[in-house]
Parts: C-alpha cells; structure tokens; sequence
C-alpha cells in the first residue's frame, strides 16, 4: 500500500501502529524517529524498525506516508520542522486527541507544498504510556476518526480510510471541528470525571481506599493517563470540554435535586436512562 | 464453622455466598428461601442447596447463621417477619450496601430476643444480577465491610469476621455511620457518576456512542448495574451521598475554573492528584 512509512514519535500508539504495519504487510518499509536518543536506541531492537534517524527531517525523506504520532502539542511544530524535508504529494497524518487547531495551523505549515494533511484519530490507547507497551492488535475493533478540511482530495481520503480499515478499524469521517464536539464528550469528558473523582478522593481519609471494590478501580483506570499528555488535550480543546462539563454538571444536579427532594420516580428514571445508554455501547 | 446457613435471596450474592460456603466446607447444610417461585424451583438445582423453603420462617428455623441478601429495602422487613421463628443465639447478617438505617432498625426488629444482628458489606458484585451470574470465587481478595453496634458480643465479631476472612475478604470493622460516608465516596458517588455520565451523553447525538474507545466503556460498566437496587441504596444514603456530590461538584469546579483560565499549572496539579491517587489503588 504504500513504499515506506515514517512513524514520528514511537510511544505507544506509534510502535503499536508500526508493528500493526509491518504485520499487516502495509509498508515496504518503516523508519522512525524518537526526540530521545534512549528511545532511538531501543528501536534499534524492534522487529518493525528498518531504520531508525537522528532527525525528523531525515527519517520522513523518501516516504509516502508520514504519522506523527507524538503528544497534540509538538504535531505541527514537528510538520514544519519536517516541511522542506517531504517529497511531493506526501500525505501526512497523526494520531492526536484533538483536532481543529491541529489541522487548521497544519494547512497553514503546508501552504505552498503539495504534500496533504489529513488527521486520524484511532481510538484506541491506554493508561500506560511508552514503546514497550506497545501491541499490533491495539487498534482492531475500534473507531478511527478522519477529519479531513475541505480540500483534502477524495483520494487522500480514500487511501487513509483504506489503511486504517486494513489494521482493523471502522473509519468514520468528519470534521474536526465536529470530532472536537464528540470527543470532548465520549473521551475527555469521561477521563476528566475519573480524574477528578480520584482527586477528590484524595483529600479524603487515606484509609477509605483498601475499603473499595471493583467499581471504583474501572471507573477510574483511565485517571491514570500521563498528566502531560492530557494537560495538553484539554487545553486543545477546552472550549468543547467546558461545554461538555456544564452538560453534565446540569445532568448531576437533576439527579441531586431528586435526591434531596426524595423523589424516588425521578431517581429511578435517570438511573434507567444511564442503564440504556451504557447497555447499548 | 456453622450446622446450618440460611440464605435468604440467592440472587448474584446471595448464590455465590452460598457456592462459596459449601465449597470451603463452612457450614454441615446450606438452606435458602427467595421470593419467587421460578428462583425456588431454580435452587432445587443448585449444588450448593441442601433444602429451599416457600417462607423464610421455615428457611431460618434451625439455622445459626442467616444472611439477608435481598435488596436494601427489605431487609429489616423480612427480619421483621423471621424473628418469631430465630432460635436463641442465632447471628443473622446481611450483604447490602448501606448501613446505618439498618443496622438501627434491626436493632429495633430485634429488641428483647437474643439473636443478634450483625451487618456486613462485603464489596463485591457486578453490574450483572441473578443467582445465574453466581461465582464461588466472588468475594475473593475483596474487602468486607463489618458494622457492629456497640452492643453486639465481640464473640459475634470473631465469629462472622473469620466467616468472611475464610472466604478470601478482607474484614475491616467500622461503625455503621462511618462505613456509609466511606461508601458513599468510595461506591456510590463512582457509581452515580458514572450514571449520569451515560445520562447525558444519552441526551446527545446517537451516532456518537459509535466513536467511543474503551474509555467510556470502563468508566461506566458499573452504570448497567439494577436501577431498582441503586435507587433504594442512593436513598438509603442520600445524606453522605448528597454530601460526597457536593465535595466532587467542587473539585471539578476547580478544574473548570483551571480551564477557563488557562492556567496550565492548575490542570496538570489536578491531573497528577488523580493520577497519584489512581496509581494507588
């Protein structure tokens, strides 16, 4: 599918991508780069690794899809760092969390160079973080977002869906600004709530947390995401993350005011509501 | 242990009590009585049913244990209805997840007859329900929760803490009022959370839930749970738990204000909070 792939940034969702990859037969080749020398050195020792660069400039020469896969922050100070360095009609993807100002200052960094831009967001990943939790199945079976801007070309789009379906994922496509909206609720939102649940229960008894089940611990394995990683997605994308947090905050305040009020109907048909929606994920 | 254990309601706890007993050999017989006439029948099948009853009078008479492991709502009423048929001394206990109310009225249910009742919170379960979900492994390396009234022998505190301690748990010994504030943080706060989570993102577009990872599907399993047995828990408990919302209504202030600041700083204190905690549990 295509002649040689670059993966920028090989932490968890560039090392499982370059592994699915190669697994798959997508690339003649994959080439990296890493920011750390440390993690250059360790891809030296990966199955999927045919080269490894002290440069992103270098590691992106000669290949015709490049994936930027490092925190939302560094993607398009990366793609201009990378722009003199991409032959012709390259096209160009990430893997990042947020996506209307990536792509918009991403057709901004690309003005004037025939290569394209065309975000991804594969939903998939982890609490944990790093090469070395890395796995070629992490994205089979889960939804990968495509937002192309409007002059993306159809065949752009078409190939990007192709790959991404080949490695096992159900490809939708819609605007970043539309993905922003849904993510800030499916995604952020959620990971937020874990987090500040377990922040919260921090300033209480230290004790209370041996005395906890099962519930607690899923509802909040997400919370331990990277601060980083996270500070910079919610910072993206706080204007649809503070919406989504009224929203709920409106929906919590129902079901506070039926608790005070003893109103064991409206208790029930909001815990029904919330019963409907989870059983249909 | 103990010549005859009656359990009364063999739902998901109430079977897997029993499964568990009869497996680690804790009691000679093992009898039960449920409600419905399919779950009688249903018992007459199970490996670990000695004998099941049409009343729980004939369930408990003879027994020197009994768990009441119906919903919360009725289990004062069915000690009500058992204590003429209790012989001298026997203990009785229960599973459910609030109790200061009941362990007072059943302090009530029970005045001037020398059984004594004995509350417990073993935290295990599932969002599933039904004897037909049953494991005899269910209770392992969990906590349990003990909630002895200032009256109750330490002779019964013995006796049902190494019950507990024998089928895998970890008993911790609080007072009732105490082990609801803990509780209402640490079980019923995740788990309205997680409710109204799926509440409101039911009153968005329906597509979205399609584009949804693994994140969402964890932070809200518990949200599947019975809305029926949540509403007479929440209720049961509204005041720890109206306070515990309060507290968490205030740390996701924080975080909001933190976003709409832009104050990089307050975001990542509040993510790594979450994290540490999270990474301790």
């Amino acid at each position: 599918m295509f002649q040689q792939i670059t993966i920028l940034g090989p932490g968890l969702l560039g090392a499982s991508l370059a592994m699915a990859v190669k697994e798959r037969g997508l690339a003649a080749r994959v080439v990296t780069w890493s920011r750390r020398p440390e993690s250059r050195a360790m891809c030296l020792n990966q199955s999927w690794c045919d080269a490894v660069f002290d440069s992103p400039e270098e590691a992106v020469a000669g290949s015709d899809l490049v994936v930027i896969c490092t925190p939302v922050q560094t993607i398009v100070p990366l793609l201009v760092q990378i722009r003199p360095a991409l032959a012709a009609d390259t096209l160009i993807s990430d893997v990042g969390s947020t996506k209307s100002l990536i792509c918009r200052e991403a057709r901004s960094a690309l003005e004037g160079h025939s290569a394209t831009f065309l975000g991804a967001h594969p939903m998939a990943g982890s609490e944990q973080a790093g090469m070395e939790h890395a796995q070629s199945d992490l994205f089979e079976k889960a939804a990968c977002i495509l937002t192309p801007l409007d002059e993306v070309s159809s065949a752009a789009i078409a190939k990007l869906s192709a790959f991404w379906d080949t490695l096992g994922m159900t490809v939708s496509i819609v605007s970043p600004e539309k993905h922003d909206e849904i993510v800030a609720h499916v995604s952020h939102l959620p990971h937020l709530l874990a987090s500040t649940l377990c922040g919260y229960l921090a300033t209480q008894d230290d004790t209370w947390r041996t005395l906890s089940g099962r519930g607690l611990r899923d509802t909040t394995r997400i919370a331990s995401g990277d601060p980083q990683l996270w500070k910079q997605i919610l910072e993206q994308n706080s204007d649809e993350v503070l919406r989504a947090i009224e929203g709920f905050e409106q929906q919590l305040h129902h079901l506070k005011t039926a608790l005070l009020n003893q109103n064991s109907l409206g208790i029930i048909t909001q815990l029904e509501r919330g019963k409907t929606y989870r059983d249909q994920l």
